[in-house]
């Protein structure tokens, strides 16, 4: 059986398991305030190019989701989000757990433009009875996003520049960084991002670690006694070290950007395999999940040998499935998809 | 100056003055447990036909709306709504401030149908991610609703039925309640509603009272521990008597419904006056909200001597507004509206 | 029948209900944008001596302490206050509900200490773990407090020193706010609480008012967006003017004092018919309430014709009693209980 | 350095790391849907001899306590535990921040007994004014408690009479289990555990695993949803597997009893090497945590090459200590300690 279900079907980058094993039977403070942490915070910065941002490490994306977004918002405010993005629609409401709405804007192809928020804060603001209202407190977006599309970086610049004027800030949910990154015809680095997003979090779980989220905070101070708040929300891992070796691992010898470069290869063979068959795409998507049309007999004879998500239902005869690559694909389990296609 | 602003710019009815006089140096228990409250819970269940009701007296809409939902829904439940439910746009969050998402559908004409939340629920019990996702626990719809609309007998019956199958509680919002039981040709009565709905309130504020709502609850235990939860929301009137006295008058003679009659008859007689002189109407609505569409010139001028409500921008050159009629409103007060216009 | 319950059993003060009732018809904007709100404010602010203070009515306590604590706080701080405070005991978990833990602290008569409350600031500042913990981000007190007793005006500026030090703003529950200003001997004035609390309320629901509760806010933008925040809690009153009109007539000719002070007498007046026969208090109280020990036969025979508050079980012989004068006690309802004991 | 400061200052036993090792590559699905959780489950199952028992698999303790508590309580109920307990200190706040009042009890060497339970639920119910206050509606224990003692078998049973009795369920944080289980002297097993609790969990972060807590409902059904209210809370770990893993591991051969029972034979060596030394303790403590009362000079002068947790000053010259074993604990760390003193 092939498996094209997900990013996270395996374990971790053997290097990071190696790294695991030599630093066992170290004992360590707690709670992210041991050495490993802290040299993954260094290189961290480094690699945004960003030598005050503060740096913190969750377990999981909907955690650090939640986490981020409760400690950047007043009571009154909400967070404005495409209608398709993760905490719009996947998280099990963890946001409104936290006591704030997500503002759905319309999307396209995944992503929202500086314009539609601009014009959602501009049009709230005029409105007489905004006071009755949620205020628009955030800007979250994904990258990539859920439908495996990307920002340019004139888009992120707007978007930043938008946040800026309403004085609201932008935050950056990177589950699947490093495959943003390094997807080709990508002009975003992660200083790019480090420049334009006041909040974003770095995607271990997705792109090689066996979990973790780097938070990073680009500008000091912009929140308070964060350490007390991931606390609060259950997100403080006791044995902080697991995720600072990890990073630490990932942030060496470029790791992180060679591993989410192999999936984007992964991803690009996948995607010409599919085109030369003629197969249609349903997003143009290119990062490590790819969209394609099937027709529900040939989707039905795949299943047998192969496994992968079922995205929706295109009309009665078509399906749209998901084929996610990742650091682990192999070039021979995708030879291996085609000669079974 | 001539106000057609809201129905709640006025103190009450005249009769609940008098009877707040008659009573006022009477010494009775708190929090509704008094001999007013339970008359008044008498009449309502007369009224409605529900020997068995249970019924909490409350003092504004947005606080019996977020203390109603967030006893009606566990932790992992969210509430269907229109997209132009007050729940989703004009209560400042107060849903997810308690913890809940308000789950949007496309409305036409401020109403959702059956159908749609019927597709919604299904869709969400077919979706293979629904464990990831807001449960939808709950329908909310109003009535009459936002845009002066009114469900029929068979839409509110096929919206209780989708419920039932779909086995969760239907909770209807009835801030302007007697407006839409008053309205012509309305099919439906006090005891329509209750024999359709779970949980429903009976607006007071907006009709004849200084304040207040009644929340029935037509299923006896639906809700446990429905007081302390109101006491914990802050919902909960010291003087408790003063909500019981008002509903009682109200459910008295008839008063509610007599009120309500007047202030539709103001407001078909506004509508005859403004189609008359040919302005064209945003909405059809048979209730006391009146949605017309005003040249800006013209707009402008009116408002040297009549205030009313801006409801919307629809071009460059025209303005949809609200004239609002009530139980106050005088015959005159809409005679000397068309001397202006 | 005689009560002696509690000071909420009776509606409003007779020229409250007049102001009411010669307002009636007039047509208002409403959430608390009219003309007698402004009036109020005006006059609060000048009986305050604070004329950058910002007023806010809402309608209950624990409504007001729930919103007004809310407001103070951020997610990871909670609130200080007596263990027998009434957020702590007698507000159903309102606001744990928003989220904050009551840090509750050990009290004499009802009161807390400055000292005490700087010690607990300076263990925690102390304690090692305190990131894991909840920071203490507020002080509560009530004046009178919950037992009837008196922050004398060397104490309130003492707690206000020691919240000052810590930077941690001071908020005083004022729901008798006026039968404590009135006691005998109490050197403490309406400035002497403006000058000393952040935010205090004072309380018209049992003091004269069919309800409210005026929120003052002596230091301006303390609370942004306060009126969002009161609208989201489910405590803005549609009617808003209902509110400017009574603490507009209670502000006027000093007629909220003299209601307080006539309060005083009364319990002056009880006070020293139980103790010419004999009885003894469980606390010493200068204000309206007033805690008797009662043996449990005569209790039992005074119940007959007199009703009062449950406080506790002394031992399996006594009772403590609670008795509430309040400005609308008679002093023949106290001669007539002192016949009959 | 000796290092004694707590139970977490290591990675996880060898054969954990070595299981993650040879599965790393396998490609499971996700959220704890895969052959390894199922696996762990039934060896808890079988450990617990409660066939019937629902398992989750958590990464942390206050996760899990707040997840659980939150999932147990409806809006209105609040938690009783221990004034000592983890969720009433050292939490954050974290219950709070779900909505609910932790109800502190006071306890005796860290325990709750039955009988303070039961007064205090007799006391809500009898008082007149309870519809007002907090209903107990959960009790929590730590098993061992924070200050390492231990309930007896006929002191858990009698609590969970009481729970009965009184039909709330009774939940224990087993964060430290196994070293409560396998305490010199202890009568209750993982089997008297599950009879008497109706949720439990077994920790895994300071026994032995990376991370990792397993929760147990051994009624079915109790809790509806709850893998969505995992999900809501941010605690569902995407690579659910190597949760399973890790607790396939630790429930085979007996290892999970084996590790803790060393750390006890560690902690019982640890407890002789002081008491022959003179030394006295602050709880006389049967478990991995000991706390030794520490002369100030000796203490300073022992902090130059061992480190230990601080618990609290007990006089001007004396502090008290903590010094904790573990799974890792080797018996020279205790030998070499000896030889410093």
């Amino acid at each position: 059986m092939q498996h094209f279900d997900s990013d996270y079907m395996e374990g971790a980058h053997p290097l990071i398991l190696q790294r695991l094993i030599e630093t066992n039977m170290e004992k360590t403070p707690g709670y992210g305030c041991d050495y490993y942490c802290e040299n993954a915070r260094d290189k961290i910065r480094k690699a945004c190019n960003c030598a005050d941002a503060e740096i913190h490490f969750l377990v999981g994306g909907t955690q650090t989701n939640a986490t981020v977004i409760k400690a950047l918002l007043r009571s009154y405010e909400g967070v404005l989000a495409a209608d398709s993005g993760h905490i719009s629609v996947h998280e099990a409401g963890a946001i409104e757990a936290g006591g704030h709405k997500v503002l759905a804007l319309p999307q396209k192809d995944g992503k929202i433009s500086a314009e539609i928020v601009d014009n959602y804060i501009n049009i709230f603001n005029k409105d007489a009875n905004h006071a009755h209202m949620v205020k628009p407190g955030l800007v979250y977006i994904s990258y990539p996003t859920e439908y495996g599309t990307l920002y340019s970086k004139e888009e992120l610049e707007q978007l930043s520049s938008v946040c800026k004027k309403h004085k609201i800030p932008l935050f950056l949910d990177g589950a699947r960084l490093g495959y943003g990154l390094m997807a080709k015809d990508s002009d975003v680095t992660l200083e790019t991002i480090a420049q334009n997003c006041d909040v974003f979090y770095i995607g271990g779980t997705k792109v090689g670690a066996l979990f973790g989220e780097a938070v990073v905070i680009t500008k000091p101070n912009l929140i308070e006694n964060f350490f007390t708040i991931i606390k609060q929300q259950g997100a403080l891992l006791a044995k902080g070290r697991l995720l600072g070796i990890q990073f630490d691992t990932l942030f060496s010898n470029n790791l992180y950007f060679e591993i989410s470069k192999h999936a984007i290869d992964m991803a690009e063979k996948l995607k010409d395999g599919f085109a030369k068959k003629g197969y249609q795409f349903y997003f143009e998507s290119p990062t490590n999940q790819q969209f394609i049309i099937l027709e529900n007999k040939k989707m039905e004879q795949l299943e047998q040998a192969v496994s992968f998500g079922f995205w929706k239902t295109l009309d009665e005869e078509h399906t749209v499935a998901r084929f996610a690559t990742s650091w682990a694909t192999q070039e021979t389990d995708i030879d291996h998809l085609f000669e079974l296609l």
